[in-house]
């Protein structure tokens, strides 16, 4: 059976910035990997989209919605699913976290992937990376729809926000993305209406790149790596070998 | 050639308590592992010892370094060397720092344990974590003795402290050691100077196995492990799967 | 008047694991012991029931209250309530929160006890620790129920979690349990539905037997416990003495 | 056009203790400065007025909104709006998030001013914060009544509150009111509800006037200033000079 | 025998502004409370000195010996030691570290006080409480000076630092000192020298008069305290009573 | 008089990657920027010239030396002094603090610059930090060489170092250096010894532009910035206008 991954969005397009190479390399390497975008980010991050004529909600959202497929198809994603539950703020109620649930007893994810803990710019982001949390324990409860399989452990990794200080994130493990930079920057143009953002993000996989050669050999070793992910774990690993 | 690891231990028994696991499951996995012991502990984590009639600081040092021995020949220990700085306090100067590093650099470690960053009851653990980062660093200094082979960018593994909360430890990775406990407990048992040290130490390997299963799959699955070690990772990992 | 004290758990079983000792060795000391169960952990703590044949919420939940009865029967509990809020997620809606308010200021308790404020693993944990503190608050108004007694300022401890470290969870009092370890021992037992718990805790409250013992007299001397917990407090103490 | 300023304030009198020295010294500058009270603190704040006779909620509320407007004027706050969510616990439905970002939106401020982000005495303060935060957020949102004026970034100054350090408050701007400190003082006699607050929040001014001094001039030195403020920035400035 | 207690005082006026309240209390309980001032801040903190005619080190060290021996007298100090370590850095070598020790191990004392952790305006601060810890853990070997009584294990109560937020200094205890203000005031008046601290402390003390009622009977309760001092515990308790 | 500033660099180049655009734009606007380079880097931060034959510790520290003065010359620095401690480690004795002292009396900084406060890759940079706040606390005392000018409280702002995150470095302040971009990216040119980090740190800076443009209006707006700095402050500012 295949291997898979679970990535949670608040908007539908944080997971392009903030992890498509995890996704373009997992993929490649058989994955399956399922995004959720709980929502389009049609009233938050759609500035460029609402300062053209004779916009609406409905239109952002398609807009948003093609993006964000494009950039999928370019990563290789296994499943894209847009719950629509609104932004600025994002809502989560319980039928839509079970919802979410139900998504991850499907997926049974080797690991997810979410949000940082803490988003004093953008509390739509925290929040999801709550409802993440709250969501993986339910998906564990033997009682919550008897019958289904219950979710192992998998681990939660919390991917790069934007202004890494401000947002108290710290990355304790660095993916090499160089063999798929081409994927991810596809997936990147994808998002038409975030333009402003583009260079900024190759910006930062390449000094993540940097920062996994730093650690992979010393100040002047290491192994090369173009372009780079940074990941903050939430829970602990289980290991054979240090 | 065979991979190696380095112990940076505060005093001869400390690598006992607190990675004795690592060290016997990696030399079964035929890692060179060599400990570096800084000081004996003999003035301030001998006392059963100084309550004999007659003691003198000599045969404190004596005895505790036959233990130590006796432990690391349990463990399958590479080498074991014994720099007699003296403890509480334990001070390391600048020719002991270089003769660390020398051994850093003979062994070129894969990975290096040592003590919490913070210790309130035991300045000395601290310290030794603070000169294993400066002597980390100058072997990996090309202008410390040109010529010699650099240091690379291994990992520096804190191992678990007495008392984790009050050091603020955290541990971000288990690792089981239930294939080599019997060893672990030969090791411990060799502590006869710290007997009631004993079944506090084997209480947390169990208890850490407890945490190996629960991380490793859940409340109610995750793969049995019957004794643990935790350790908490300085620097971020460098992966191509998360 | 008898003092008083109040457990705010989560699930069922956590003031057992987590504060058994507390509540028997107050209980002997004349102290009136409430407990109140925000859920019995029907859904996401009984697993061992669920794998049982034609298992239902109604007959986990009667499980669930037997044991916690039997437990509290065990410790000498004064009361204890069963709020049946649901668990995975727990909700405690505002007519819940006025319920526990009611309860909280009939006890009037020179204590409380709940969660840690953090949990990854568990977020009904850290919830409940919310309500506690949002209760606590409620109960100070004198605009709510004029005429009722208003609470004072009574410290709230917080219990020891499963995997402390992982809950940035620091004790800052150890109390000796000692004398009334038959009686958590007994109360453990009496969670037949998690079984694979009860040797780990035994394990816990050894081990903080030690810390007891170490921080009452140092690395050689202190006070003999062989079974202690741990507690984290909120609030600063007040006293007439260091 | 004038500068402006937004107070956002739990409670009705929050803004008096807190920031009314910074209130007052803006108004003098020409900032038109906005107080939003999202309650009167009718239930929790107010004991010395339901320790009367024939004490009712619509009375204590009244008699807190005089108040807080007295302290208005005194100051000469440009607008206070009163939400009246009610209080212990506040709670800020959707609507009134709305109601909030439309003040915030028709003030444009310069900078807000709010909370601290944790206080375990009274959830309703840190409630507040979170709400600030969500509501700047939804205010910059180009799609969230589209056509009207998004904000920019204001600073999000959290003001002082009591007890510091139990809620973890870290002052990283001092701001010297003895200029306006005979406004600050009469808008705190207003409060006749909380007398036993003047003399408090009157010493914490001097105190915060020392820190003022020290941190323009060090030991010895620094710019005299008999009353001050002190606020922490929750995000970063933008500067040409530092 | 007496009961005892031991002040660690970087500079020779600290003891007064930061602990003399418990100085005063608890000798009036009968406790032998000893006080070691590592220098006189005769550099650091004498500014006052150093602005008259024709001063000198020696005159400078004499005058701050003078007002801190008065100090001891006003508060019932049991005996004062002036180390004369120097300050402005104060430097403590191993000799002085031993000499301390033999203090503390002829004390014995039942608790400590020193300085916070971090003090980012004085680096001999918290030098000091690295000094105190170092100190205390060599008390307590058996191996140092062999048949000596060894220590058990004492708090350490880290005193009010100024600007205790830019200290990350977070008391979890309130003193009440109400009893001996009248000394611990006359104290305050013997440091002629910082006349300009005088008024900020009897401030300090207030208010921390206000957080002992806070926090001993809520926000409209509490025992009454005119004057309080706060501490923060280094190490847990150990108690029989929650 | 002119202002100035004073730069506090643990190695010959740090001053460039971490903050040469500060110092640009501030002698442009007339300060007097003076840099002290404790150590040439020559041990640990030039591998490499170390790689080239013949090399001696003399002939690198010329080389980083000229360097250093190229890059100071490009920025209008007024000062450049190397002190010549060493690296690798750095140690500074008593002697060479007092000679930094006399720097930073000459100098009288209007605010200074220094590394990081936590750097496990690299221990000098942690270093030389706590050096900079403990010649800054010493040149406050007005015993120290009586009759001099006692330094007042300048700001330390701590500039970036490499891995923000792994240093726990948060910036508070964000400067634009756009102005002074070429002068920055002459400077970087001038380190020919470590071409790999040009790239680098010139996608940081932008990035900074970015991050200043975010913080100074929101997700849409701001102030357009091609180049910025970050820093983080260690004391608290003091103004009349927030």
């Amino acid at each position: 059976m295949a291997k898979t991954a679970l990535v949670i969005s608040a908007h539908s397009a944080d997971f392009v910035w903030r992890c498509a190479g995890a996704i373009a390399l997992h993929a490649e390497k058989g994955y399956e990997v399922t995004v959720v975008c709980l929502s389009y980010g049609e009233r938050g991050e759609s500035a460029k989209l609402w300062k053209l004529p004779d916009m609406t909600l409905d239109k952002v959202k398609s807009s948003r919605r093609a993006e964000a497929e494009k950039a999928a198809q370019a990563l290789g994603v296994h499943d894209i699913q847009f719950f629509d539950l609104g932004d600025y703020p994002l809502e989560v109620d319980r039928e839509a976290k079970y919802r979410l649930v139900d998504v991850i007893r499907k997926v049974q994810p080797d690991f997810m992937l979410s949000h940082s803990k803490w988003d004093p710019y953008n509390t739509d982001h925290m929040y999801a990376t709550q409802v993440a949390l709250e969501a993986r324990m339910i998906a564990q409860a033997w009682g919550h729809n008897p019958g289904e399989k219950v979710l192992g452990a998998p681990q939660l990794y919390l991917f790069e926000p934007h202004q890494t200080e401000q947002m108290e994130w710290k990355p304790d493990v660095f993916l090499d993305v160089s063999p798929v930079w081409d994927k991810k920057w596809a997936a990147i143009q994808a998002m038409e209406g975030q333009e402003h953002l583009w260079h900024y993000y190759a910006n930062v996989a390449e000094n993540r790149g940097n920062h996994f050669m730093r650690n992979s050999g010393g100040q002047s070793g290491g192994r090369k790596s173009t372009h780079a992910e940074g990941f903050q774990s939430v829970f602990p690993r289980t290991v054979d070998e240090l």
